[in-house]
């Protein structure tokens, strides 16, 4: 068993998307299409809120079903997946937040087709 | 659709809350009068331990209904939140984890009433 | 009730572990020996992909059952955890991501037996 010190970290970001479950499809997609090499799915969760400053509105309420997908990569990965969800979320379907976070084996977040 | 360069990350905390079912209202009140202005629940999660050094007892076991609720905000909101949550988890009912997190569209996270 | 200007944040490691739900019990295992005092569950996700670059398959899909877990502590048992989890790994059985986070109740996160 390798020792715990000999771990390397390699950074990288990860992405938490949250929105109507009818529109799991279009993630789907989205994230094969950027170089997202896997992802997880969590169904059936609860949201509220994120109503906008501006909008004045919710733009789920608890009745919704509700589904969130997590996903790791590089940063320009990661980007292309917010830019394509930006239009979408822009309408009030969803909300996604960015943080670092880090894996111990870089080559399985890498995709094969130069993406990042 | 607006290109990955163009994309600007706010930099916003997260709060992930892991607590009974049974203190949700408390949790959802607290962030309604924090300012937060959206959250996610995961329902049915199952949870050990989080025992103290101090106490070296279970604050919960596999058999509870736990559930954890996850909400972004400015640093000025989640600290209220937390500070509201301390007293609860202080007599061993949840834990809360605080991080760094990202979002694209920071109105959505600002509340109206000068909360943040 | 304390005031949120007087709440530190204490600095600590998450890890987030993604596997088939079979793997439960080997994953609580290891946790324990590591020095971990407690770790939430996620159960009955869904996942796809996380297939290596240098394999070109599948680890999972979207039949199998999967679980998160969801673990906090000091940054010498998370590598701990990391290290025992990483032979698994290796053949293709799992994720794992390690991001930074922050407690409020430090005591609560370290364990009794010098493991940290």
């Amino acid at each position: 068993m390798e020792s715990a010190d000999e771990l390397a970290f390699h950074p990288l970001k990860k992405i938490e998307i949250i929105l109507p479950g009818e529109k799991q499809a279009f993630v789907r997609e989205l994230l094969e299409r950027s170089g997202c090499t896997g992802w997880t799915l969590f169904r059936d969760v609860a949201g509220q809120g994120h109503h906008g400053f501006h909008e004045g509105r919710l733009l789920w309420n608890d009745q919704a079903s509700i589904v969130m997908f997590m996903a790791v990569g590089s940063e320009a990965v990661i980007r292309k997946v917010a830019a394509g969800l930006k239009p979408l979320f822009a309408k009030g379907s969803g909300v996604m937040f960015v943080s670092d976070t880090h894996v111990v084996r870089l080559e399985h977040f890498l995709s094969a087709d130069g993406a990042d």
